[in-house]
């Protein structure tokens, strides 16, 4: 598919998702919300909770620092256990340091008088961000997400993401939203493949996919025209459809 | 986690997940399996269907290739239309070509003669792979899936992926399942912290991992205790428990 929509770069951290005890539901999330919003998100990656690795890939990711894409979004690791090392080694990728930040700390503080506890020295480590990043809000919880270059880091508890993305993406200055057609086919893939094969040809601005999958009456195939140009995905999906006979 | 298992990365080859139109499924199920036959799942990645991208990825994970881990698993791309390039692109990583595999096609002439269709060139697609794989079998589809290097190649569709993984694993050699034991707990992660710091440092061979959700009834955190010694594992459970008065 043609675009020059920002590109974008989704960094998972945690343990608990290379375990399988989690089946990831943050990065499908944040893909729905970039497609929609005009980002072309390309890669996502899952690492462990592990500085290097993290730090590592940070580096690869975001082109403020050299890496592949425009924009890098991440979710997880930043709370008040010994095992949330994310505010740490995106401090390190961008060449900063860690400090308590005072206004996430007034957050914390004031989030601590309505609920009538104490901002103990763990509740504290919340606002721990690197030196020189900008907060971000979210309606959940008053431990905030932060952006520093253009890498953007976000909790992952899902309501805490899912309100981050919410408060952040607005922000961010995207392109030309993604559209796109579905039409379902009770036929294997390879039943279809000539009449996409002619025409992703006669479409080569548009991206044209097909999704097989089996169930208890057999193959089927979901096909998706995508692109930028509602016209020509319309177009696209009518000439299919015609080819198809449907 | 103190580890000498093979490590492991996972490539999800698909547009489709990076446009949000589909939940990733595949890494989650072979997460799971490969935690419980001893391999150390270090990364996964999701990758667009873009024959450089591909390329690089594999050769920054797989080790038979200079890359960080000593077995990588694909998923998707392999099929019949024009968007199938995992072929090519795991052919061109290894350095090598794609031809039609002898032994694929015989099982695709099989297949359609049981079915009673022709094996029409797109269904012979299915039987380009790169020169010197040797294929894995599948109980679902006669397509098979491939291994070059320490690279392994499955297909995308849930089922044959699934099918592929079964008849794969227990051919590798892995080292010593994960032993994982989990408790629940209706505090918020800030009110653990000081228990599992003081757990990690007691028990450095092991993994103590703490997940915090929000739910209607407020703040609840799931801790995880893993390692490869159920004894160890068992015996800082007891101690967590203790700690938190449970």
């Amino acid at each position: 598919m043609q675009s020059d929509n920002p590109t974008a770069a989704i960094l998972v951290i945690g343990d608990e998702i290379l375990s399988g005890r989690t089946r990831e539901g943050n990065a499908h999330h944040l893909a729905q919300v970039l497609n929609a919003t005009g980002f072309d998100l390309r890669e996502i990656r899952v690492v462990a909770d592990d500085h290097d690795q993290i730090v590592a890939a940070i580096r690869a990711l975001d082109r403020s620092l050299g890496g592949a894409y425009d924009l890098l979004f991440t979710s997880g690791g930043i709370g008040p256990t010994h095992d949330d090392i994310t505010a740490d080694a995106v401090a390190a990728a961008h060449g900063t340091t860690v400090e308590i930040n005072e206004e996430a700390r007034a957050l914390l503080q004031a989030r601590c008088e309505r609920m009538g506890t104490e901002l103990t020295p763990n509740r504290l480590r919340m606002a721990r961000v690197p030196v020189g990043a900008r907060l971000l809000d979210n309606a959940v919880s008053a431990a905030p997400g932060f952006s520093i270059g253009n890498t953007h880091v976000m909790a992952g508890v899902p309501e805490v993401f899912r309100g981050m993305v919410d408060w952040l993406i607005p922000r961010l200055a995207g392109g030309r939203p993604v559209q796109s057609q579905t039409v379902e086919v009770r036929r294997g893939e390879s039943e279809v493949a000539d009449e996409l094969g002619v025409l992703a040809l006669e479409f080569p601005d548009l991206s044209l996919g097909s999704y097989p999958y089996h169930d208890e009456r057999g193959w089927g195939t979901n096909l998706v025209v995508r692109g930028l140009d509602a016209g020509r995905v319309g177009a696209a999906m009518a000439e299919l459809k015609k080819r198809l006979g449907l």
